[in-house]
Formats: C-alpha cells, structure tokens, sequence
C-alpha cells in the first residue's frame, strides 16, 4: 500500500514514450496492491482524447519469470471480453521493460485504467455479478495455453503454518495448533484433485474488484493467478465475500448470489458441488495461513499492522460446522 | 505520503453526493502530501463530462481553524487567473466537512484535479514560469482579506533548533551547533521588517508545482501559506529550485531565471533586492530546522527515514558565503 521506487517526471515521460501513448500529462504514485508500486498516468497521443493507464513497478516479491504469464492472461481475457484491463506494449511489441534503478533493475508494465470502485459493504446484486465475472473468467481462459503452478497452494500452507511454530499459532488463539493440525490432516487426505481445472484468480477479494453499481467494470490484481481447481476459486471468492471483514457474520444471501451469478454463466458439476464445503475450507486456511505467518513474523514496532489470522480461523469454523454444511446445495 | 484514513466506497459516493457532483466513478488513494490523506476521484453528474477531484483528509497535524484561510485563498486565486486548484463547496455552501471516523471526527476538502507533472530537473524555462507563478499569487492575493500568521517563522526555528540540542545537532555534522547560532544570532539582528508583505505559498518546491512542459498548470498544497514577506517566499522557492536535492549543486541558470521569472510579473524594491541575500539563509535555515528537528527526533528503527539536514546546511553555507553575494544582483 506505498510506492517503494521513486520515478522522476522527466524518467516517467521517457517510459510513456517508451510504450507510444503520448505525452504525459499526469502521474499520481496510488496507494494501491499490496507489494508493488503503482501509479496512476494519463497521456495523450496528437489530438487523440487522453487516456488513463496504471503503471505498475514489480518490487521483490513477485518472481519477473512469472510476468509473461499474468500480462498475457489479461491480454487473454480482454479479448474474449471478461472486465480485465488491457496490457499496452511498446514499441518493441514486449509487455513488460526493464526500469533501472537505485537497488538494480526492476520489471514495470503499463496496463489499461478501469473506472470503477472496490465496494466494502456488497449487495447480493453485485456479489452476483462478481460471481457470474469469475466464471467468465473460468471459461474465457480455457483456451489460454499457459499454466503457472499455484504457489500459494496446500504445499505452501503446510510450510507456513508450521514456519509459525505451534507456540506462534499458540499466541493467536489457544486452540489454533489443534484446529491447524486436523485442517491441515483433513486437506491433504481429501484433496479432491480430479474436478475441472483452469486458470484461477485466486485472491477475489472486494478491493480486486472494480463495480459501479451492480455492474463489473473490472476485475484486477491477477499476481495470484494460476492453474487450479476452478471450484476452488469459487470457494476463495466465497470466503472473500460472504462474512464481515472479521469473520463474525456470515451473509446467507450474499452467499447464495455469489454461486447463483457464478452459475449462471458456468454450471458446476455435481462433484464440483460436494468438495465446496472442503475447498471453503482450504480457502479459508491459505488465508489463516499466511496471515499467521505475517502475524508471527512482524516486528512488534513494526509501522504496518498485520491482519488478523483469527478472521479467517473465524471463517473455518463457520465452514466446519455441521449445521452449515448445507450453504452450498444446489439451488 | 500515505492514506491514513480508510474511506469504503460506500461512504466515498456519500461524499460526493454531499458536494453535489455527481455519481463516483473511481476513487484511488494517492501517495501525496506530507501529513494529510489524500484521494483522486472521478464524478460525474447526468450527462456532464465526468470531472477529476482531489479528496484530501486532515490528519492531526492541520489545524481545522486555518482551513478557511487556505481554502478561500484557493478560491480567491483561481478566480483572479492564478494557476491553483478551485476548492468544491458543498449542498449548504461549506468548504470543508466532517467526517466521522473511529479517530473521532476528521476534516475533508474537495478540490478541483489539475493536470500536470512535477518535474524533478527543471529548465530554465521551467524555472522562470514558476518565477512568474509565485509573483502572480503575490499581486492576485493583495486584496485578500484574511490573513495568517507564519507558524513555522524565525521563533519556530529557534524552537525547533533548540529542541535539537547542542549534542543531537553535532551528531548531524560537528560544525552544526556553531553555524546555528551564528545564523539565528545574525536573522533575529537582522530580519528586515519593513519590506513589502502579503500572501506567501512559504513551500513552493518542485513537488507542489505541476507543469506541462513549461508551463505552470498548478500550484498546489498550501497548508504552510500565511502572511509574511514576499520576498522571503522569493527565497524560499530559490532554494527550493536552484540546488541539486542534496545542495552540492547550484544551478545559476536555474537561479536567475526564476528570479528574471518573478520579476516579469512583479518588480521587486531595491531594498527586497538588498535582502535576499539575508532571506535566503532564513529560507535554508527554515528547512534546516525542520529537517534537524525530524532527524534528531525519529525513531532509528522507524520506516520512514528522514529527510537529510546537510541538504539544507550546504544551501546555508553557499548562501553565506561572501563569493556568492552577486547571485541576487538586479539583473
């Protein structure tokens, strides 16, 4: 949520010309993404009307080799008309350029500004509409024909939660190592790897969601991306949408608009159906699980306050519950 | 540089609903502003071209009761041609409003978005236009009405330099402690009273001016505007401009062709031209002041590092010297 790498003005018209869209005009570091830098441009090209763009610098955390993977997606995605910005190449024809500086290269790409606002308090009509773009999404990239490995997979939630250390998990809630150890047990035994996959958004939450109204006007943010269950994205998108930010209410009609909009344009299968109650819970522990692990390793004077792990053990518990095993019976 | 405020998007289109301009299409937190929150939204009304604001947040250092005063200055400017912002009034006609938040209430302003960009290596040509600029708000703000005293004046230096103590300011440079009282000693002798007065941005670096090419599209960010001698501000916005960031290098260039700028808009006396010299030590020692303050006072271990005190003593240092007398000369 900062800008991490200063460009000049006179370094950021160099860049704009770079990818051919004219003469700078403005350019406003955004508080946007969560480890990279971003900016708000608008150029113009001649007499042509000025244009808006989102200059995004990659710092540390997302791997340059992945790159190709989510810039060509959106370039995918757009094209079969799924609200996802544009990426703009240079004059190279390349998606993204190098952009030296202080502390060596960095990426940066330029991508197409979507209006629209992240809403914090949805309706059912707008979790409807989120759900029928995700399965857009879904089918819209059936014929895209890279893949990417996802990295934030039960793998990496094994790693990290143990990384927390069963006192860690401890100092979060008392019952935490137990509930962590039979989550964990429980996924690994029932995984169920044989339902449609595809490529997967993978962090559907609100803020990576541009509406105005009930209308989707852009689905952004895909550095999660990557080829997955596709009912697994449902159950994240789930886990995103349908509980207050602390996990204490759970909103029955959200929910149901979320997977009736998701059906209504992809129909999910019948087995897809019976793992959504162990793949909300597979959500709802990559969640817990790295914000455990940001929990347990942040410095206590440290300026950033991690975000609470319990909202999503909040979460599991409502997924695990018996009583709640019927929130996703088809309608 | 950082929103420290949280706005969902319900209560942003409540926002601007309340200053009646229409339907919020897109609202980005922007990394801009020393102390203050900051948005840039887009509304629009029926079928209007959509328009582009500034939403800014007051945090704890702006004091709400100097609010009418930098507002209406925006106000009384833009309607006499000056190159700023126009505020928004609200549905009752206010300038600012409240807004609740979990911090107690908070102030807001709507403000109108100017393109263009802060360059980081001005022209010459740049420079004169900003010269210009600065003598336009001058002459434009004669007949405005209120006035505010300089909170951050040669007691506010003595204040701040003071707190620094001898020790912390020797730990900046070991010559620091002698240089001060020298300069404080020399300024509170010597402060020449009696020159004219008015309106002064007492800010204006390269980050508070926005250009297209060399012109001036905005002056921006007048929270330290107050009433005090205009060629003091000539000084400041001097040192602001015509030395490299870290003050090694001076750019007489730059140098006279902001002051030629000023002065083709507004001659300055004998006796202003007579006072720069002085004026310009005050202006290095007024960030000196601030900066040796913030050095001496931030936490090692805080995220966000200070800005270096040397870049301001080295300004000193060039502006006492006897060599560099001329630089002020009437051309």
């Amino acid at each position: 949520m900062a800008v991490y790498t200063r460009i000049g003005a006179e370094q950021m018209a160099a860049i704009v010309d770079a990818f051919d869209v004219g003469t700078l005009l403005s350019a406003k570091g955004i508080a946007e993404g969560v480890s990279n830098s971003n900016w708000l441009l608008e150029a113009q090209r001649g007499q042509d009307e000025a244009r808006r763009f989102i200059l995004t610098v990659y710092e540390s955390r997302t791997d340059v080799t992945d790159l190709p993977f989510f810039l060509d997606l959106l370039d995918h995605l757009a094209a079969r008309g799924c609200p996802v910005p544009r990426t703009i190449h240079d004059r190279e024809g390349a998606s993204y350029r190098k952009l030296p500086t202080s502390e060596g290269d960095k990426a940066l790409a330029l991508i197409e500004f979507l209006p629209g606002v992240s809403v914090s308090e949805p309706t059912p009509g707008q979790a409807r509409a989120v759900g029928a773009a995700l399965a857009q999404v879904h089918l819209a990239s059936r014929d895209f024909a890279s893949s990417r490995e996802n990295s934030m997979g039960l793998a990496s939630w094994q790693q990290l939660l143990g990384d927390c250390g069963e006192d860690g998990l401890a100092s979060i809630h008392p019952e935490l190592p137990a509930i962590v150890t039979r989550e964990l047990d429980l996924l690994a035994r029932k995984w169920p790897a044989d339902l449609p996959r595809g490529v997967v958004h993978a962090d559907l939450f609100p803020d990576n969601v541009l509406m105005l109204g009930e209308e989707v006007t852009g689905l952004i943010d895909f550095y999660f991306a990557c080829t997955d269950l596709l009912a697994y994205d449902v159950a994240v998108t789930h886990a995103a949408w349908s509980f207050s930010d602390d996990g204490t209410r759970f909103d029955p009609a959200i929910s149901r608009a979320l997977i009736e909009g998701y059906e209504s344009v992809r129909r999910m299968s019948a087995e897809e159906h019976a793992a959504l109650p162990l793949l909300a819970r597979a959500a709802a522990v990559r969640f817990l699980a790295t914000r455990a692990y940001d929990w347990t390793n942040t410095p206590e004077d440290a300026l950033v306050t991690p975000k609470d792990p319990l909202a999503f053990a909040r979460r599991l518990q409502f997924y695990a519950a018996p009583e709640n095993a019927g929130i996703f019976a088809a309608s």
